[in-house]
């Protein structure tokens, strides 16, 4: 196996052309609108089964698109998501990155109350004032307390980047939110992971980032 | 698709009994010595293709676990794999973890030197004065620079866990690794990423942890 030469700057626009060049040879059609973001989660996975699992609710990049650019907060369920998201593009437009996951009470709390610690830092989440987009990578059990917060009518997520992986109620989680409506896209089935979730968010964000130019 | 009520403690243990399962069904056999490393990185992934991908250098396991053991430092290729890894049970064994990807003075001198972050990254890595696990995730540059260290007699890795995920040289650079008498725990092909490579971290922490009880 030989080494193709390829400049440092190059190597993420030779991915993507690999990727859409095996696309096309597999007979994969994908929405050009949706395109630019399914192709980032192949990139990070090297999987192509996230062609044919990505679920987008109606009109859902472009929500997600302006409520980033009106300066949303991103709520991660796990640190590795949160060090994956690009910080400095989020900044640009006035938007943080929070997760609750590490911090001592949120252990203390689930373990008081017999819960996950995904589930109480939704609920931490759901007081920061503030609309806020969920990127789930990690933990169903935050799907679910999302939608059981959802069905008591005391909180409405703005976005929810639903993309748990895993064996233990992980599909079921992603159609609860699914279900609803709640702007969405979720990676239908077991896959996902913070990686992915990371992904989503940074080829939204790229998207703004490319099309303001 | 209905929830099954599994206690927040036994999530984990519950999964690893489906991959069990899953993996007997599809009659794929993994030795027994390696069995806990390749199901962390399915659990991490919900993708079974690691468990024909993976590959392992000669009493590799072991190898690793005694550098851990003796206080080996880590050093991944993303802030995300290094925001993945378990410091808690690292630090128990004396070690750390880094990573200078996001150093300024790499990005500059990768720039003046029209080579990659990580490939600056390694060349530091390789002066921490201590022996070095390398934990790569997302850099195939990371794999080919600490090949051409290896090849000059400059630097010899302690080990390599090389998983960077991709499409570019991503395949070639695991094989240079597999070709040295580096120790080395590999996933051929182009499947891998951060999160897998800080699953494997973390599968052979937990191995020690465990199996000291």
């Amino acid at each position: 196996m030989e080494l193709e030469y390829v400049l440092p700057g190059e190597i993420e626009g030779r991915s993507f052309e690999i990727i859409t060049k095996e696309l096309k040879e597999k007979g994969i059609e994908i929405p050009e609108d949706r395109a630019f973001l399914v192709k980032r989660a192949i990139h990070t996975t090297a999987d192509f089964d996230y062609a044919s699992t990505m679920y987008f609710s109606d009109n859902a990049i472009e929500i997600a698109i302006n409520l980033i650019k009106s300066g949303t907060d991103i709520v991660t369920d796990t640190n590795m998501a949160l060090s994956g998201v690009n910080k400095k593009e989020l900044f640009k437009h006035g938007g943080e990155v929070h997760c609750f996951m590490a911090d001592e009470d949120v252990a203390k709390e689930a373990k008081e109350r017999g819960i996950t610690r995904a589930a109480v830092s939704m609920e931490r989440a759901s007081k920061l004032q503030k609309p806020v987009i969920f990127a789930i990578g990690n933990a169903p059990t935050a799907l679910i307390n999302l939608r059981e917060m959802y069905d008591a009518g005391s909180f409405m997520p703005a976005f929810v980047i639903g993309v748990p992986v895993g064996f233990v109620n992980v599909e079921a989680a992603k159609e609860l939110i699914i279900a609803t409506d709640i702007p969405c896209i979720i990676n239908r089935g077991r896959k996902g992971g913070s990686n992915v979730a990371a992904a989503i968010c940074n080829a939204l964000l790229y998207r703004i980032r490319d099309t303001e130019k």
